[in-house]
């Protein structure tokens, strides 16, 4: 028998993800009746997703109902499930501040002020969650996941999930280094989110790492020389991942490889050296304007299509479930159909050497019971030294500086960046940051400790 | 009744650092009786320092006896204290590192290997003493206290306890913001070595702070402008130290204020506005050779002492006691001369937030029972986070590369660097100082995980 449950969904203009959402509760037949009320700032967008929405459900004659609303508070009533995909300021703001930095000297965003207007919103959302629908499970679906989870789990008393698809980056190893059928492959990559390690690859009862150690040495060259990414964020397999493999004795998966030592970001040519032509990885001046503008074309289609009575939203978008977990998640947690997930949730001993309070990147059994991190013991001690314990000091500044309001460690942040020349260089970026349009709130925000000589 | 103990001096060819443990002994009745075994590698030194104490105590008519040995376990045979003041490499090879990095680009030792030799001497020491002398304590009084202790303590069950004589800064602080009597302060500065914070600073029964504010506010610029260090190590006030209480809260101690961030360190100018005229501060190309210099003449003065029949040695060291704790503590754990002293042992909670087995810098009540830290609490979040934290994981990473002899960490370690400015550069540097004479058995030791791509 199905079981309908009420979805909140925050920052709903996102057509893509919301329309993949919709996809899945219309083909998993346990949640028909179901409601979805989707929440988004922008009415535009707003409008768009709900009618794509409504169509499509229409469509496969699904038992959904849709709702849309400006105002969260109204989205969240009796809510059982909240998922934020929120993206506050958005990507021409995080462009304007990269060129503000540019002029400061900095490569593409080496200096930030960390994530004010989405741990803002994500706190404000957990705390409306506390007062409105207390027993709802938020599924955080938009970054930074780990700090943010982290902070809603530690600051509100609401059930936080935070989900991420980084760690599909197996399928594209496995794939890479010869596996059949790689959705076969026995695996795990536990760690932090955008921070995670193949500690375990399998595939036919038997360990597949040697695959992966003749591919590097039998194919790796000439793969980092040939191989002409398919997508700005196809780096699964680059030189930056194999690097990373031989510096830590594990694969890093998914987002992992994109970050890695300042080294491998101080130019585009060093970045092109070590995550390939012809973008250098998702994060550079050449790949991120083609991934916003991609982003913007697909809404526009999306629009148009919403406008166009005679489309078939089927025959544009397919009635394949996607890969993202939310909607199997909520299946378990509702109807008991378990799955294992790879979920961020607060460690409580699941990843060995951080504390309890800490959202770690693991897999879970998810089912009536809730979502059970599973133990995975204990990372290698370089990898805990040197990625995931300088990544939680990381975190730990962050939500102090955001709790606290302390500005200094504004400027601590900055000045750790790597391609900080002087501390005068830093006070100076700094300063402008702060500012910048946009900024009004956050720089009030962050009016602590402001005096240092 | 005096009780006589048995002392090895590791290390003893420091001839200032002999002397004056001989005049506290001297001048420690109850430790009347004793004997004092040294012992050194370089034969001429040590015949140096063993005239010296002889003749010293002599003239005093002390009841002390002396031997010197270039045997290790002999000196360990039936030691009760064994203190440990060696320094295997010495200042010259510190200086041909120096030279080498800067051929690299670096200023001023801005990357190096970490401690090899001072660890390889500490673990080879301590495992000697559980062989030979399992009962004694081992009191470390040359550098890394931090490091070093933390590696004792964990790799053996010898009682470890770390001197160092940073925290004596507070009477620089107490006597320049013009209090009267600095002795009658009531201070309190714990946690790591060399990374010490003053939580209390009390005169006459009032918090003294506000001093050091008013100092600041009304004397800091004129002192930074004007000040000429008395000597190489006189920057206790200086602005940066005052940049560091702006940052922080709290002042920082002894050398906690020669460190600090890295923009405090990028070039001479740089150094001397943040540490002052002429030298701009201990650690530049401009005050290292003169404290060097410093202690060779001070050695060429006391040998000369030696070998000279008739100087009063009295009259050229006076018998006043030194302000060095380790015969204070001896006397405290012997005699039950209850004291409370500034020393670095395994935590064990006295500093909330880090593990019990890292080494931390509190005080501790010494007398028949032990040597017992006193609970602190918590220093501020802030420094936790930004100063005594990262400075856990260095040292967690320094020991494991050390344990593990894993070349990669000698590579991240270089790489942190703020100073590397490319992934190329720290390979070629490393490269070079694996390759430099008397490294040889530190590269022999670093031979794990070298394949990097």
């Amino acid at each position: 028998m199905a079981t309908g449950v009420r979805v909140a969904v925050i920052g709903a203009g996102s057509a893509q993800f919301s329309l993949g959402l919709v996809k899945d509760l219309c083909l998993t037949e346990s949640l028909a009746g179901s409601q979805v009320c989707f929440m988004d700032v922008n009415a535009e967008r707003l409008e768009v997703v709900y009618k794509l929405a409504a169509r499509y459900a229409a469509e496969l004659g699904a038992d959904l109902r849709f709702e849309s609303t400006l105002d969260r508070a109204a989205a969240l009533r009796d809510a059982d499930f909240v998922i934020n995909t929120a993206y506050v300021k958005g990507h021409h703001h995080e462009r304007a501040i990269r060129d503000l930095t540019a002029r400061h000297g900095y490569y593409y965003g080496g200096v930030n002020l960390g994530s004010y207007h989405q741990l803002r919103l994500m706190l404000d959302l957990a705390r409306d969650m506390e007062r409105i629908c207390p027993d709802a499970w938020l599924i955080q679906s938009g970054n930074p996941v780990f700090e943010g989870c982290t902070l809603m789990a530690r600051e509100t008393g609401i059930k936080v999930c935070g989900l991420c698809h980084g760690h599909y980056g197996y399928l594209e190893v496995a794939r890479t280094v010869g596996i059949e059928d790689p959705e076969r492959v026995t695996w795990q990559a536990p760690g932090l989110n955008h921070n995670i390690w193949l500690t375990h690859f399998i595939y036919e009862g038997k360990d597949a790492y040697p695959l992966i150690d003749e591919w590097i040495a039998t194919k790796g060259e000439e793969y980092w020389r040939t191989h002409v990414a398919r997508g700005t964020h196809d780096v699964q397999m680059s030189r930056a991942a194999c690097h990373q493999y031989r510096l830590y004795g594990l694969f890093p998966i998914g987002d992992t490889v994109r970050r890695g030592g300042w080294w491998y970001h101080t130019d585009i040519d060093t970045k092109k050296r070590w995550y390939g032509e012809p973008w250098g990885g998702p994060d550079t001046e050449l790949a991120r304007p083609l991934f916003v503008k991609y982003l913007e074309e697909r809404f526009a289609e999306m629009a148009r299509l919403a406008e166009d009575p005679h489309s078939s939203l089927v025959d544009a978008f397919g009635a394949v479930k996607t890969r993202e977990q939310q909607v199997p998640i909520i299946d378990g947690l509702v109807n008991d159909h378990e799955g294992v997930f790879q979920v961020n949730v607060p460690n409580h001993g699941a990843l060995e050497g951080l504390p309890d309070d800490v959202v770690v990147e693991v897999p879970a059994i998810v089912n009536r019971k809730g979502i059970q991190p599973i133990h995975v013991g204990a990372l290698p001690r370089k990898i805990m030294l040197e990625c995931i314990l300088p990544d939680w000091l990381d975190m730990e500044r962050e939500l102090t500086a955001f709790m606290e309001g302390d500005r200094s460690m504004l400027l601590w942040n900055v000045l750790q960046s790597h391609q900080t020349r002087s501390y005068e260089q830093g006070v100076a970026v700094l300063k402008d940051l702060l500012e910048m349009t946009g900024h009004e709130e956050l720089t009030e925000h962050y009016s602590r400790n402001t005096d240092w000589l």
